[in-house]
């Protein structure tokens, strides 16, 4: 375990050259230290005297030399971010200030902050619980404006007071049921074992539901997968160059989550989407290679979104053999687009008429469009069918979704857990292994909120936050 | 020239994700603009009727959805950096959460600042002269001790009460000279032109003196300039890598500031030393290479501090052929170490010969000593030669030390033009022609401290700035 009584100091602002860095400092200490580093204009001022929530210009001074002009936020202990006297300098933001100021603080008894040592000091002071803590590293991290609605949300403790009132009703059937243990040899019932059939089945339905938004919230959060799959020459990087260079798109390059090559990634309408890169299915005389479904069946599966692109010159039952595959498997969950590209080659009424050929085969689960990738034409269609499709899965914005993983394996063994209770409250299981069963649930939505919790789901948690948070 | 009716806003922490991000408003409606846009936990609570220097908890609304939890420093003017309203608003440091609040803040009516506006508006407002205001950029670029110290003097006034001074003194001439003109038929003399060459006399070496720190001045705030230069096999780069990784010197690589190559700088003892790369002086029986010598006698010219670099092995009148050049040049201002390399390779006796030997020729100007970079013996007595030089040129820590071409510019013409007021006065020159050189010299010395100004000055100075300063 950490030690929580040292003072901490660390840079809270991005590293480099800019105007103004700002050091924070938090702790028993914080406010004398500081005030053994900082010079008043009235010397003898100090800032051990003054109110919470002021400012103070002063100068740094070490060693008989002055270091820097600075501005000294002042925070009492509990009315601050980590619960401790806090302290915030901002100095001018020059890499050498920054570190000598460090040094200085360091010199006076603080120490370095490990990462996200001020958010972790905060959830120790009941400030905020630790899926809160989770939603302050997401906010920073987001780079949309969905991503950013998701974290805020959970940050403001949106997800935790879902999970506290779950856990609290749980809580009192247990309290009862375990009362009846206390009175085991008199064979009382205190809990009506309907009623908690009832709310067990209540229960059970949330959790689903939250497991199942944990798909959209993991895609929100690092980018909706789309994979554009086609024939070899159906016009594949054509359209993709189409789709990240128009005008209403923002383009990125991040670095894919898994793996280490970088993913053409755009913002459309504040949602991201991850193009999930793909070969084109080869195929020679009749012959589709079984290696190249293989691929794009697996691409297929990753992807909440499937743009088919069928060059619209091919004809239609050897484009239906290359996607037999599609057509057979489940697409659950998916939005599959059928997009006949090249049209600028064709007149309209021919068009028309491939469009409600394909359409007879494919109306099932797929959104049928004709473009050009190549003249542009109904890109911008294209982009709205993405868009929209993406929109409706939020019926409300204030639904409660899932973003995070640990989160999601909790939801998901609290699941199975109270199907355990489910199951054996209609088996007419023991009141000790019920009790047994729905501490288990309690367990884990308590690992949720960090009402139970320990040093290893700690450590994993803030050694992913950023210095100075 | 800019308009400063405007209120201005600005990301003034370096761009780019992390735990903090501040943002600044300044500007008459800067209290107004905030205040529609941050909403706090008393919903009527307004930062128009907040007391100035105070910290304020609210959050960031726009179009009924929360972006962030923000806290907003409250700085009314004049008592401010800029000496308007001014506002700092600190976030959560995603770049998506910073874009977001600037671009609410500029619907609201505030427009983006220009490079170093904030602190232009400082000038303009009377909180800065010009030279402090230049002390502000360098102080933030500075990157080493002795660099920070002259930047934050700069910054403090130390330049300008020195310029302001000298300023005072001319101006109390130039008014009775003047007095003197409306009275010309009467050829009477207000101005006693024994105190007032008595006066130029010590203008004119204080001149001098500002001028000749500016060498050091720039050594100190780009890197003092050595050249190691010697014969090929000398062993230049072993020694270069020796100096570059020992334990005491901090090694940073840095954009050349005058070429596009990357150079070797290290710090020592707070004082940065910059590399200018030499090739080897090459020699083929007893034949100099004329161009070798040429280009090594250029790098000799660029430096402060040259160490020659000399095999021990070598013959003492082979050697000292290879660097006539530099023996018969005049070394003014250089500090010049010869140092025998290699003497790991020979008897303590025989080495103390050879340093005799080098010393009957070489002693007027040149310290020498031997070393062996392959082995690390006496680099830590090289390195202390390099510090002392340096540290010595600082005779007091309070001196005035030019660092700035502007200034030195400006200094060097209003030397030139107090040269002139000095040989007028020798020759009895009229005195409306004195009143006009002396007026030039004044013009100069008031651009350094902005009392005249120009758009260009302006201009040219506040470009080089950072945005949010």
């Amino acid at each position: 375990m950490q030690d929580f009584t040292n003072t901490i100091c660390a840079l809270s602002t991005p590293y480099g050259n800019g105007a103004i860095a700002l050091i924070r400092v938090s702790g028993s200490n914080a406010i004398s230290i500081t005030d053994s580093v900082v010079e008043f204009p009235i010397k003898s001022k100090k800032l051990i005297s003054q109110k919470t929530y002021t400012s103070h210009y002063g100068r740094i001074k070490y060693k008989n030399e002055y270091l820097d002009e600075v501005l000294v936020n002042v925070f009492k202990a509990p009315h601050s971010y980590t619960g401790e006297d806090t302290l915030e300098i901002s100095c001018h933001g020059s890499v050498y200030i920054q570190q000598k100021i460090l040094e200085i603080l360091i010199e006076k008894g603080a120490r370095m902050a490990n990462p996200g040592e001020f958010t972790l000091r905060a959830f120790m002071n009941g400030k905020l619980d630790l899926s809160q803590a989770e939603g302050v590293a997401d906010l920073i991290a987001s780079t949309t404006e969905s991503s950013h609605r998701l974290a805020y949300q959970q940050m403001r403790g949106g997800f935790s007071k879902e999970i506290n009132k779950l856990r609290y009703e749980l809580l009192n059937f247990t309290t009862l049921i375990e009362l009846e243990l206390d009175f085991s040899e008199e064979n009382v019932e205190f809990a009506d074992r309907k009623k908690l059939l009832k709310l067990i089945d209540q229960i059970y339905k949330l959790f689903d539901s939250l497991i199942k938004s944990f798909e959209y919230g993991n895609a929100i959060k690092n980018g909706i997968p789309v994979a554009i799959i086609g024939r070899t020459n159906s016009g594949k990087s054509t359209l993709l160059n189409r789709l990240l260079h128009d005008d209403k798109a923002i383009v990125s390059a991040i670095a894919g989550t898994t793996r280490d090559f970088i993913e053409d990634t755009m913002i459309l309408k504040g949602i991201q989407y991850r193009f999930i890169d793909t070969a084109g299915i080869r195929h020679t005389k009749n012959q589709i290679e079984a290696e190249g479904v293989q691929r794009t069946f697996k691409k297929f599966n990753e992807a909440a979104i499937v743009i088919v692109l069928i060059d619209i010159n091919e004809e239609l039952l050897e484009v239906n053999k290359s996607f037999e595959f599609l057509r057979n498997n489940d697409p659950t969950g998916k939005y599959i687009i059928l997009a006949l590209n090249k049209i600028d080659q064709l007149k309209e009424s021919i068009i028309q008429a491939k469009l409600l050929e394909y359409k007879s085969f494919w109306s099932k689960y797929a959104y049928i469009i004709g473009i050009s990738a190549k003249d542009g034409i109904n890109i911008e269609k294209l982009e709205d069918l993405l868009v929209s499709n993406t929109i409706n899965k939020i019926s409300t914005e204030n639904e409660i979704v899932v973003t995070n993983v640990r989160h999601f394996e909790a939801l998901k063994r609290s699941s199975l857990a109270l199907q355990r209770v489910r199951e054996g409250l209609m088996n007419s299981l023991t009141t000790d292994m019920l009790a047994m069963d729905i501490r288990e649930v309690l367990h884990y939505l308590g690992e949720i909120t960090g009402e139970i919790t320990t040093d290893e789901i700690l450590g994993n948690i803030f050694k992913n936050f950023c210095i100075g948070k």
